[in-house]
């Protein structure tokens, strides 16, 4: 027993501050699945770590600058885990990254809503909140996508497409649609190429 | 000279206090056209209007309820100016609505985008633009639009296309779409029978 504590504690040592630094990260954001970011405090995190609140301090300098830290880590997740697969025609890519925005929002409702909500109002949330929604967006311009050409109506209706994605995941996840999840993605995938079908031919 | 000023002095005696609110939250309301809301304030209507600070308190208590007032005024605005004709097959209903709803933005942008920011985190505002927002919606089921069926899914895509006009004349409005407000409205106006026709069949 002792033997193994002490090859916990020496494994802990041996972690650079960075990775320590990733690895409160990546528990900040794991608290945001049942915490609003409002909920997210030092105080919580130096809890559920189990270490000192003056750490914390040391790894991540002041409360805005941890919130901060822990947003942007979120959203980077988010833009990651929503990546469309190499292989597979433009629908089963579009499906494929639909689906991971549903899984992450319902995975982490309270923090993602508590995002979309406070960066209406916080400059630095919404700078983050943008940057995720542009990078999500740019994603069918960069793949040249055949469903999305490229234009400023078709860049528009994606910007919008988007918004009514947010929109649509957020009530089904608050139980205000009487869908279930398969219905849910078959309407998001689904629409994206009926919006483009009502672009004016480019040619 | 004196007579005139004594006539409209006279004019404005005879007013009743209610008539007297409605016109100072006409005044609130005109205000928000290049103000946001944290800038409409008992003293800036006071100024306006050229009374003093403390009858604008008689008539609504306090800072907080005429803020509240204002906002509901400008909602129940909106609704009304957006109210379909009775006459028109279901797409130039539409459209008129849609019109009505762009120049509503256009003409109350500051004020518009203070509520729509601010309904995310103040729950009074979240009510008033909720219950707007609903209104809106529920007028498709309301007239029986042969465009709109009344199924949950048409439901939830509904509110999704309302979420994502409200973006897109947003981004219009702040100049980050390049399109012109007649290729906008265009856009609009096709995308609801666009995302109807994702629709499974009920039959």
């Amino acid at each position: 027993m002792s033997t193994t504590s002490g090859a916990r504690a020496s494994a802990r040592t041996r972690m650079s501050p960075e990775q320590r630094r990733e690895q409160l990260l990546d528990l900040g954001v794991r608290l945001l699945a049942e915490r609003s970011l409002d909920e997210i405090s030092i105080d919580v995190l130096a809890q559920e770590a189990g270490i000192s609140r003056g750490l914390l301090y040391h790894y991540f300098g002041d409360k805005v600058a941890f919130r901060e830290a822990v947003v942007r880590r979120a959203a980077a997740d988010l833009v990651t885990q929503t990546e469309p697969p190499d292989e597979g025609d433009d629908i089963a890519k579009l499906l494929h990254s639909v689906t991971a925005y549903v899984d992450f929002v319902d995975a982490n409702y309270e923090g993602y809503l508590s995002m979309v909500r406070g960066a209406a109002s916080d400059p630095t949330l919404r700078e983050v909140y943008d940057e995720a929604f542009g990078a999500l967006g740019e994603r069918f311009f960069d793949a040249g996508a055949a469903i999305v050409p490229d234009t400023p109506a078709a860049r528009l209706l994606v910007r919008g497409w988007q918004a009514m994605t947010e929109e649509l995941v957020l009530a089904w996840k608050a139980g205000e649609a009487s869908l279930d999840r398969d219905a849910l993605l078959e309407l998001l995938v689904a629409s994206l190429p009926a919006l483009m079908g009502i672009l004016p031919d480019s040619g």
